[in-house]
């Protein structure tokens, strides 16, 4: 195992030890939440817990269906004691950009539903702004294509129809949309871009999770930090 | 003909009326604007005007086809000269509530993409408040469900999926959500409403149009006006 991660694994054992028995839990995705759902799958095992996940992707799905995981469907839940999710940038208030793995739209949705919304991370994560490394996933009608592009380039972003590989032409998404990167010289006020975002339709959801999560636990290499 | 239908007639050839040739023209949804496709198709085979329209709907796609009425990919598309369309509700504002024929989001998409969006309507759709007659018609991911139901309720609406008639089940949109209602018995400030729907994620976009319409022509019984 590489020493990332190794650290990825820790954030992920530690979060997994915070959930209890007879939690409604929203299981993220990414590579960190797979270390995440094997421990949490240890524990259902070897500790006799009963758990209920609800899962916010075809990945995340598969990996608990291998590991025994009941899941509930998404449409049915209106309320998680838990959700536990990766993110690929975390500000210093816990502002997060997420959706290289394409899934920010369930994503957004489980972590708006749960009581306690958890990051785990390995340090190479944390950043002083949004958008410094990354660029703002999107998910997007077909048919807003044309619309979202102007709008995006008229905000000062770059845009890219996101491509696919194993595939011919764009990444669809788990729900059947296009995913797209716009990626922003400077992103000042993450709250004043969401909403202009939020603002253009056919444009289903963008990867700024701005005041969503409650806690971020984050491995270094010597310590375990929890912001 | 009725005398409902003879006002939607009225305000439709108003509209077909300002098209010129060479434009690119938004074409909404519904009865009110299958007059216009019908008087716009009058006009291109008897004025040998040269239109290219972008329909917001298989209903209207359908009819533009039988015309012999060009269109272009929406997807395609970042700027119309004029978009004209119905709606169920018209304030003093010009802001509108629409939806009914469960294609407000492409609709949106398109009305946002024109310089010129007009709407024709026959005059029972004029409210003082939005929301007096009709619900917000909603368009959602299934998977959202949970979600949107308990944030509407939040809200002081009440939540409804659409039923189909011909099918089994929910309404299904041309873009395969679901659709629903929610009836708030008084929208004070629609614009602070949409706002709080437009930060539900899953949620992909709801039926008040909001500063959008430029003009709306109205048939009344005695005269047109224009607002």
């Amino acid at each position: 195992m590489s020493s990332a991660d190794k650290l990825k694994q820790q954030a992920a054992i530690k979060a997994a030890n915070m959930v209890k028995s007879g939690d409604l839990v929203g299981i993220g995705t990414g590579s960190t939440v797979n270390f995440f759902i094997e421990h949490l799958a240890h524990r259902i095992k070897t500790e006799g817990m009963h758990i209920t996940g609800v899962s916010t992707s075809w990945s995340s799905t598969l990996i608990c269906q291998k590991h025994n995981i009941l899941l509930q469907d998404l449409g049915q839940t209106s309320f998680l004691d838990i959700a536990v999710d990766g993110a690929d940038e975390i500000d210093p208030q816990l502002n997060l950009i997420k959706g290289r793995g394409a899934a920010h739209l369930m994503e957004k949705i489980v972590a708006t539903l749960a009581q306690k919304f958890v990051i785990i991370a390995d340090e190479s994560k944390l950043v002083p702004q949004l958008g410094q490394n990354f660029a703002v996933p999107l998910e997007l009608l077909p048919c807003a294509l044309g619309l979202v592009e102007s709008r995006i380039q008229k905000l000062g972003g770059d845009f890219t129809v996101r491509q696919g590989l194993r595939k011919d032409g764009p990444v669809i998404s788990d729900s059947g949309n296009l995913i797209a990167d716009a990626k922003f010289p400077n992103i000042e006020n993450p709250a004043t871009l969401s909403d202009k975002l939020q603002n253009i339709p056919g444009l289903l959801e963008h990867g700024m999770f701005i005041g969503l999560a409650h806690k971020a636990i984050v491995a270094k290499k010597d310590s375990i930090v929890e912001l």
